[in-house]
């Protein structure tokens, strides 16, 4: 893609200078709101997903996250509740009055979404373009998150299936691509916070997480994204994480998330 | 996934180690059958498919392809005829007497590839899983091509989806990954070939046309492929590359592919 | 290399859990001391390093850096003022009161080295081992950066020829590394200045300049990096960019230097 | 580096459009002649090296190939045996009346390669623009590998270097370049083979023992190898592949590669 037809997208900020705002409830993300999103990879059970809403909303997450349509990779992996994830995803949201945030994994199933306050698109289906111009017609927020083998320019483009089918409630999430490094799952680069940035005006948050997989790393990492100028996290957090049915190697208690939203704030306040 | 692991898996040649063939038509891919597919990027017009496989049966090839549903990277690029872009490419094939595929890229669309021969699982929806766990419910074959961001295992495991699900008419076909070189456009490292080859029973075939992205190098790279054990080819043929609605860069001419077809006949003698 | 063998590195922080400190002139870096090095890519003039040593003097930095024999991709792109080079660099950095940083290229240069305080081994030699050696036989500082297509274990085992030949003064550098996305120039991934951190008791430094190879993204690459816990920053500045002879587009001018090192100041007080 | 600039090299085909050949004892690469390289890793004793080049003579090698500076990721793996390996090296090829080549690792050590016929720079040394410079003004053919994390434009560069400073036998070595599936060393993209014979010259040959670093994948990748254009191929050879000092798993018998070599042959007679 040229320059100029980058700049001719709806995504581009040469379009639209100003941040365009995402407001869920009571909490937006972008112009210089903050967003904070934090629960389990997946919704296990009632209690485990009401539990970590508790948790999460007293240490300052204003969005819960949990999957219930889980991409993975092996069929033999725990594939989530489905259907009844998101039920008990939206009770513990309710009880906590926190929005809840979770993955899409086919346009079938957009029905069974019409409660969830936000759509996720994993990375796996961020080039699934059929999806994404079926959630251009829906009145909802939209999280859509860059695949692990894919460019910015590509992360744009597939933003733009959701603008120009009339769609701009976007936000981006970064998550870390491929690299070369068997000791790190993915890189993250930081410059691409902030070129994105520039090159849009959609928010951007980083879901630290999955681009580091690795609970010891999260804090520095999810630090690093702040100080690059994302918008936002989206952390995963679980009860027990020793006992999480899926990530638990990448998830973090809540008493770690409370440390970190901590950090987080004071953080952003020295950068004001 | 560890080596046990993936040794218990239906696609692993630890569990089946004769070579899986796939019958299509008179064709068969598999077991030493070599498969050559070729057709244009897209289907444009009744006479543009009609032209190209009357072109690509004379110069040997065994199946026809052609998009209708095309997963593009820009929503303002050319998104394919849709079902009557399958109308055209059926059309052509019963002329020609060539079985036909052509991709999905929706399980909604199931229904409109009633008579395709075989379905193709594009690089951008090899881990799409619910599209492939509907498509292991239908007695087709599916070609499964290699994401380019994905691993070998993430790819075994998108073809394990398919066998465990019940069908196991499985091509799998690499089209090179991404790299950080912007002389290339994808890297087809055919060592991945051979190791396929050794870690699964299901027929291998590879793509030149989209490694390369660029006709010139088209050649070199798919005799490499044969060489390296590659069970067949799937090339873009297009009656005149420079009109071409999509990919025009990296389709050549039916004459290019009859020359092709003959080097690669000979290299396989060869190497018999 | 096993889980093992790296442990049983001197390098590794299980041989030494205690930091690692470097002591330059006045300045140290390691165990909680940030270093500040700053200067232009290459020395071009009396003048030149003399303006730019006071200026970054005045804006915190603690070391000046400047390029002397320069390892050119090109032939026939400027190759540095060589010896010339150093001496002036030695020249400024005394009327400056700061301790100089410079890189070899070919142990043939060590003489001309002799009063640097700092030698640096740049990317392209991170696995020039035969240096290694040598430059382990002299008791002065050395900064080694990581290679743009090495690992991390890479990176521990070239420090390993360093400490193993009786040099423990290193100080590592991360500078990013080659990834697919030509909207980028390299990835500076976070998570390996974290985990390097886990990995070594060697201090581990950043440098923004040649990972961003963009002026408008240094800012916040360079404060992601503290954030995500570098031991310190090296910083490309020049008078004037848009004339320098080398990376003026990754260059930023004293002025943006000054502003930054107080943000870089103030993230570090809150992280505190 | 833009394809204006690339043009004028010495190293580009524009400038020089009739391939160039290097000659080296009795064996000629480069204008369609193809060359065979074999021989082990590292030379080990005098029996080792004079077993191998009996044994690699007999089956059609031209040159032997032995390392005797060798560069080890780790300090405290074999690093060769040095002089005494090139003398070693040098008796066993005028026994065998071949011609040898062995990787040089520091300017300082030209003088121990005065009768060596071909001075190899190791992917690791590709940007040693010192030694290469150095290099050049030798009346002694290069064998200049590709770092593997280096672009084909700055291999040309590379050679670039040479070919300015005046010396013109150069042959290019492709051996993979890092990439982000574990489950393969190197990833050796054949369309690089073609897109090199289009851009330069230069004879370019390809060393698979080092991309696949797996004796089971060697003679797919050589046979893509040498499908792909290459004008010649390096393999490692050792009579007891288990028991070398230095890359056994990736080392064949000298039976395997009198097969190979037959095949080679075959396939090369095929695509005349």
């Amino acid at each position: 893609m040229s320059d100029t037809q980058r700049q001719e997208y709806k995504v581009s900020r040469a379009q639209h200078p100003a941040d365009t705002c995402v407001t869920v409830g009571a909490a937006t993300v972008g112009g210089g709101n903050f967003l904070l999103i934090a629960g389990p990879c997946s919704v296990e059970s009632a209690e485990q997903i009401a539990t970590t809403a508790t948790a999460v909303k007293a240490a300052g997450a204003q969005v819960l996250r949990g999957g219930a349509f889980k991409p993975r990779t092996s069929p033999y992996d725990f594939q989530g509740l489905a259907e009844e994830g998101i039920q008990l995803l939206l009770q513990a949201g309710r009880a906590a009055k926190l929005p809840v945030v979770t993955e899409i994994v086919d346009a079938q199933q957009i029905p069974a979404f019409a409660e969830v306050d936000i759509i996720q698109v994993g990375a796996r289906n961020m080039q699934n373009f059929s999806l994404l111009r079926q959630l251009a017609t829906l009145n909802k927020p939209v999280l859509l998150k860059r695949g692990f083998g894919n460019t910015l320019d590509e992360l744009l483009s597939s933003a733009e299936y959701l603008l120009s089918g009339g769609n701009d409630q976007v936000i981006l999430c970064e998550r870390g691509v491929r690299s070369f490094d068997p000791a790190l799952r993915c890189a993250l680069d930081v410059a691409a916070i902030a070129r994105l940035k520039e090159l849009t005006h959609l928010p951007v948050i980083v879901d630290p997480s999955h681009a580091t997989a690795a609970a010891h790393l999260l804090r520095p990492v999810a630090l690093a994204a702040v100080a690059a100028g994302a918008d936002g996290l989206m952390i995963e957090v679980h009860p027990d994480p020793a006992s999480a049915l899926c990530d638990g190697q990448q998830s973090i208690t809540p008493a770690a998330f409370a440390a970190l939203a901590q950090d987080v704030a004071a953080l952003r306040a020295a950068l004001r």
